[in-house]
C-alpha cells in the first residue's frame, strides 16, 4: 500500500515536470545534458563504488556471468555514457518543429507542430547505461521519464539518477524530469502500469518474458517488440558472393541481438550452387544449420528443421534454412513465421527487388544489405530508444521523433464557420 | 460460443483480406469506390426499404426522436453517402508514399514508406452513413474494416454492406475487405475486442459511455476522444467584435458537437467592457450562462458555476464563464479542466498569440478563429475518420494518413555491418 502511494506520487510529480519541461528551450536542455556528461565523469569513483555493491551482491547470489558482465560498470562504460549524453545534446531537437503548414481557402493557416508525449515509463533489465541513455533521449524530446531498472542494478541506477538530478536541481529544468523508482519489489511495476492518468507511454526493454509480463498488466500504451525473427531471401538472380557475405554478417556479427538473421530462404534455382558455399562458411564460423527436406537433400549432414524452428529467435549460432520454389513462397513464409522486424532480399532482379520492398510489410525491408543495419543509429535516426514491431505510433527503430506527437496550430484572423 | 467463433472467423478473414488489399493499386481502389457510389444510388429503393424496418422497430420500441432522426435514411442521405464515396476516391492515396529518404555515409539509401495499419474495427451508434464513410476511408487507405454499428440500425447496415460487397465481388479487391458484424448481441463486441492477434486498431465513435465501455474491455489499441471541453480565452488585447463573433459561432453554430465552445475565459482587463456585450448576444441566441464570482459581479442575473461546470461538456446552449487575472491563469485552467481537444485565444497581442500556440498542448490550438474549425474537413485533411485526444499515434482530427504507418525501406548494394 505504501509502495502504491509512493509510485503514484512519482507519477504525479512526473506529469507536472513534463508540463514544465515541454516549454524549456533546446539551449537549456542541451546545457543540462552536457553538464550531466561532465558530472558523470567527475563522479566516476562514486559511481564505481555504488556499482561494486550491485556486482558483489550479484556474485554472492550466484547470478550468471553474462548478467554480471552487463551489470558491471568500467571506466570505459562511464566514458561511453558521458559520450552518449554529448551526442544527444548535439542532435536536433524535435520539439516545436513544424512538420507541415498549409493555407485553407478561408485564409486559415494550419500547421502541425511536434510536441512531447508527456511522461514515459522505461522498464528494463540489468544494464545501468540504459538509465543514462533513456534519460537523455526523454529529456531532449521534452518528456519526463520514470525509470524502473532491474533490482540487481538498483544501487547503480540510484547513483546515476542522483548525479543527473544534481544537474537538474542547479538548472531551470524541473527536478522530477528524471526519476528512478527506488523500490525493487515487483509490486512497484504493477502499480506503475495502472497509472494511465499520469503516464503516457511504457517502453519495456529486455527479453520476451519481461515484455509479455508488462503488456499483460499495463493499462498504459506499450511500444514493444517481442522478438526479431529476421529473414534473408536469396533470390535466383543473387550475386552469390554478396549473398554469402551478407548472410554471414547478419548471422554472426552479433548473434545475440534482435536484428540478427534467424532464417535463410533460398530460391530453388540457386540452391544447389549456393547452399554448399554458404554452409561451408557458416560451419567455419561455428554456425549450426537446420534445414527443410530440400535443403537436406543438398547439404547431407545437417539436422532437420521442425515447425518450431521457423518461429525461433535463436539469438545464437543456429540458422534455419529453407528452399522455396518462388519469391511468393518466400513472402508467404515471412508472413506466416515472421515477427514484422527486418527482412532482406539478395537479388539482381530489378522487378523482384521492387516487389519485395513493396509487398513485405515488416518494419524494415531491405535489398542487398545485412539485417544488422536495422538499428536507430545505423539508419541515421541519431539515437534509438527502442524498436516497435506493432504498427501503432511507431514501426521499426524509434528515435527522438517517435517520442513526440504533433498538435494542430491555426493562425486565424477572425474566421467563423458557416 | 457460436458468436465467438463467428467473430474470430470474421477477424481472420479480415486479416487475409488486409494483406491482399495492401498490394492493390490506387486505380483499382478508386474504381471500386466510384462503382460503390453508383450502386448505392441504383439500389436506393432496396436501402430505403431495409432502413424502414429499422425505423419501424425503433418507433415501436419507443426510441427517442433524436435517435430515430439519426437512424432514418432519406433520398438526400443516400445521395450524400454516394457523394462521400466519390470524394474519397478523389483524395490522394497515402499508401506507398515515401515520406522521406536519405543517404547514409556507407551509401545505403534509407526511406520511410507509408503502409496500411491492417485491420480496423469501427464501433459506432445509430447513424448508418458511418457504415459507408468508414468503409470508404479504410478501403482507400488499404485497410480491411470490421464494422459494428448499433443494433437499431442492423438492417440498414447489412443492406449497405451487401451493396458494397457486391462491388468488391466483381473486382480484384478482396471480398472480406468490408464486413459488418451481423450479431446485435453485446457479446459480439466483447469477443471482437479480445482479438488483438487479428485486429490492429479499434476506433469507437459515439458518446462517452460507449467509448469508456470499449476502452475498458479492449486488448486492441483504441484511438478515441472521450469529450471536447473546448475553451476560448479572450485576452486583454482582443478585438471585442471579433471575440463576440467567434464566441457566438463556437457556442451556437452547432452546440451538440465536440468542437463547440463550453467554457469562456476572459482577461480581467477587458471583462467589464466585454462580458455585458457577449452576454447580451448569447442571451439572444438562447444561451444560458453560468459564471464565476467575478463574472457574476459584472453580469448580475446569471447562475453560479460549480466546480463540475468547469469540467462539463454541455453539448447544449449552456456556457461557463470565468474571469482570469492573467494568461497564465487561463492556461492553468485549460490544463486542469480541459480535455486536450481544442482551445482558441482571441488577441491582438503578438507575444501572447505565440505563447498560447506554443504552451497549450491540446490537439488543436488556435489564434483568432472559431473552435468549430477543429474538424478533418475544415483543417484540409480531406476526410475525418475520428478525433484523438490521446497523444499516441494520432492527436486531433484523423484523416487518411492516420490510418497508415511507415516502414523503413533500404536500398543497398552489398553493405554489411562492421
Amino acid at each position: 500500500m505504501d509502495i502504491k502511494i509512493s509510485i503514484k506520487q512519482i507519477a504525479q510529480d512526473a506529469q507536472l515536470a513534463a508540463r514544465k519541461l515541454s516549454r524549456i528551450s533546446s539551449l537549456e536542455k542541451n546545457k543540462a545534458l552536457l553538464l550531466m556528461a561532465d558530472e558523470l565523469e567527475r563522479k566516476r569513483n562514486f559511481l564505481l563504488a555504488e556499482n561494486a555493491k550491485d556486482v558483489a551482491l550479484a556474485q554472492k547470489t550466484g547470478r550468471n556471468q553474462a548478467m554480471i558482465e552487463r551489470l558491471t560498470l568500467k571506466d570505459a562504460t562511464i566514458s561511453g555514457m558521458a559520450q552518449g549524453l554529448r551526442e544527444v545534446a548535439a542532435l536536433p531537437d524535435p520539439v516545436g518543429k513544424i512538420t507541415s503548414m498549409w493555407r485553407r481557402p478561408n485564409n486559415l493557416l494550419v500547421g502541425r507542430m511536434r510536441i512531447p508525449l508527456g511522461v514515459i515509463g522505461i522498464i528494463y533489465e540489468s544494464r545501468p547505461n540504459v538509465t543514462v541513455d533513456a534519460s537523455a533521449l526523454c529529456l531532449k524530446s521534452g518528456n519526463a521519464v520514470i525509470l524502473r531498472g532491474g533490482s540487481e542494478a538498483i544501487n547503480s541506477n540510484l547513483a546515476i539518477a542522483s548525479i543527473l538530478q544534481g544537474v537538474l536541481s542547479q538548472s531551470t529544468l524541473p527536478l522530477k524530469a528524471i526519476q528512478v523508482i527506488p523500490f525493487t519489489d515487483r509490486e512497484a511495476v504493477s502499480a506503475m502500469l495502472q497509472l494511465d492518468e499520469y503516464i503516457d507511454l511504457i517502453i519495456p526493454r529486455g527479453g520476451e518474458e519481461l515484455i509479455r509480463a508488462v503488456v499483460a498488466q499495463s493499462k498504459i500504451p506499450v511500444i514493444k517488440h517481442y522478438k526479431g525473427v529476421c529473414h534473408i531471401f536469396v533470390d535466383a538472380q543473387a550475386d552469390s558472393d554478396m549473398a554469402i557475405n551478407i548472410c554471414l554478417n547478419a548471422k554472426t556479427q552479433r548473434p545475440g541481438v534482435c536484428n540478427a538473421l534467424e532464417t535463410l530462404l533460398v530460391h530453388k534455382d540457386i540452391a544447389s550452387e549456393f547452399l554448399p558455399q554458404v554452409a561451408e562458411k557458416m560451419r567455419s564460423a561455428g554456425v549450426v544449420l537446420r534445414g527443410c527436406e530440400k535443403t537436406r537433400s543438398i547439404l547431407k549432414n545437417i539436422e532437420a528443421a521442425s515447425e518450431e524452428d521457423w518461429y525461433a529467435e535463436y539469438l545464437d549460432l543456429i540458422l534455419a534454412v529453407r528452399v522455396v520454389e518462388t519469391m511468393d513462397e518466400a513472402i508467404a513464409h515471412i508472413e506466416k513465421y515472421g515477427s514484422l522486424h527486418t527482412e532482406s532480399i539478395i537479388t539482381n532482379d530489378y522487378a523482384n527487388s521492387q516487389r519485395f520492398l513493396n509487398e513485405v510489410n515488416s518494419s524494415t525491408v531491405m535489398v542487398n544489405a545485412s539485417t544488422r543495419f536495422s538499428d536507430g543509429f545505423e539508419l541515421g535516426l541519431g539515437a534509438e530508444i527502442g524498436i516497435s514491431t506493432t504498427k501503432l505510433h511507431a514501426f521499426g527503430p524509434m528515435g527522438l521523433e517517435e517520442l513526440t506527437t504533433t498538435k494542430f496550430i491555426i493562425y486565424g484572423n477572425g474566421q467563423v464557420r458557416t
